[in-house]
């Protein structure tokens, strides 16, 4: 089969490689059907997150279930699925808490030994609690949307919960790549009023408004720390939801945080902690929670959402490529000429 | 009146000051019957908090009601009343939300102008809103416990909710200070099923155990974490209670939670953020909270519990003096020879 591979910085290539197939009786092989880039998959094309020569690529995927290893009985050959990021045994005691993403059986797809989302086919461990089955007669116009819902939708989601968002509440998300898009979408799905977005591309802030953003502030520093709390009456907001891992966004997002507020983080960390300003975090009682989010736990929400054409995530998505394209896909993305790649097979 | 007044590093002595008198109408005079010293107190001691010289200090205190302004409604002079560690207007939204500690008419004992803790008298703006009354009738054996409330108790508590104690959970605390042990005696009375208390003094570990711990752990740094994983299946603790404000001791918190758990920190940072492990606390979503304590919006709580026999933390009180021998106090707080000074007047 054919799969995407990283052989060092800025070396994506489309490659022959090892077909797919059902190792252990837990496993699924999934013909992959659609599949994205995301920004965190930057970070490896870019070198600056490590990776071994010749490892597959890409976390994000769905498709129709291929063959199933004997032990799996909730899903079966020509079912359409979604993989959430990583895969977990739905058994641990992480699992049964919804933090699939530290199950100690757990891992994530593209790590040494495992297919990547970005090829024609993946072999799923544990996919009986892994991959969440769409219902029969999916209309094919959804499934964007529902790809959306293995990554950057359900991290935007766990910004947003993290973050502590409420009906009437006010928030700001710092970052307008498509997970900051999607927490966006999550806050105004929870029900929060006032929905700042920190961003200056206008064609990514469009969208935000489209997705419920009520203000947009291009400034950054010091200076979009004045403007949101000039929207906000001078307190700023009652949830941040962090969405870039630099240290200036993390030291931006506490200081435009309301006193006992919250941070929600979903931002890869790139850099250490130095905006992890801990004495402005003390006098004000601004809480910090978030991580790599267990979107697993969410999909079948978000899931139900998307069917009932209540949440459409699909709008990050405005370049669509084959396979073979997936280099020219990574290009488009780091140069920003692209938001965020859909890859069709 | 006499009152303990600081002018400068180690200069701590007790003065005639002018006395407390009503000049709003909403302020009260209370007569201090108990006093006492904070491990806080000390950072202004040894000369790491800036202070003006002059400047009162002391900010745990209850007593008797001696005069009201004309719009108090809610106390009377002979009232016995406790006073939380800062004061606040009680009407704002931060107040309404009970996070007393950001009330944009608030103040804490001591500051420029204002009458500090350890002295015969002291003015209190916002009387109806900052004092709690105690019931006609509260004996006198239970005093050093309400004492406790105004500062100590209630800041275990808070880095207790922070922390996200719940019934059955496991729990460690950093630190075996008055709020540390505070913080054992916090999780007990939430219901946490095991309390790990990191710390090396014998008598004050004692106290802890006396207060609920489970496990001491007498290391530090990294083999206190392999400790407290030890002591938890390898796993880590689902709260970790930070009460000290160290980077060591928010490095050790962080590293001893369990993934999906969170870190609850009281303790004044005295340094920088180096201790925030922002990447470790991202991978096992590791959630931080806390801060300066609203104790107001639990002295009611905790006060039931006190009256009812069910709360005591008044053991952490292990030398009581007069308000003249109040310097000394804190000599032997300073040298670790007291773990926490109560003075009676």
């Amino acid at each position: 089969m054919r799969a995407t591979v990283i052989n060092g910085p800025k070396a994506i290539s489309v490659e022959h490689v090892p077909d797919a197939e059902v190792r252990n009786p837990t496993d699924a092989v999934v013909r992959v059907t659609h599949a994205c880039i995301c920004g965190s998959d930057l970070w490896a094309y870019r070198g600056v997150a490590a990776r071994e020569p010749g490892q597959r690529i890409g976390h994000e995927f769905l498709g129709v279930v291929d063959a199933v290893g004997a032990a799996v009985t909730g899903i079966r050959p020509g079912d359409r699925v979604v993989a959430p990021f990583v895969w977990a045994d739905g058994v641990c005691d992480y699992c049964a808490d919804g933090l699939y993403t530290s199950c100690p059986h757990g891992g994530f797809w593209g790590q040494p030994g495992s297919d990547g989302g970005q090829g024609e086919a993946v072999r799923v461990p544990f996919a009986d609690a892994t991959l969440v089955r769409l219902p029969d007669g999916t209309p094919d116009e959804l499934l964007p949307a529902v790809l959306a819902l293995s990554d950057v939708m359900g991290t935007g989601h766990h910004a947003a919960v993290s973050a502590r968002v409420r009906p009437g509440g006010t928030v700001a998300v710092v970052g307008d790549g498509a997970v900051g898009l999607c927490g966006v979408l999550a806050a105004r799905r929870i029900g929060a009023e006032r929905i700042v977005v920190l961003g200056r591309h206008e064609a990514r802030t469009d969208i935000a408004r489209r997705f419920g953003a009520t203000d947009v502030v291009p400034e950054r520093g010091d200076a979009a720390v004045e403007a949101v709390r000039e929207l906000t009456g001078g307190e700023g907001v009652h949830s941040v939801l962090e969405a870039v891992g630099t240290e200036d966004a993390m030291r931006t997002a506490i200081s435009i945080a309301r006193d006992g507020g919250a941070v929600g983080y979903v931002g890869v960390p790139h850099g250490g902690s130095a905006g992890v300003d801990i004495r402005q975090m003390f006098n004000r009682n601004i809480a910090l929670g978030g991580g790599v989010a267990p979107v697993r736990a969410y999909l079948p929400e978000l899931l139900a959402d998307v069917l009932a054409g209540r949440l459409d995530p699909s709008p990050v998505f405005d370049l669509e490529i084959g396979l073979d394209e997936t280099p020219k896909g990574y290009e488009e993305m780091d140069e920003r000429r692209a938001l965020k790649v859909m890859i069709k097979l």
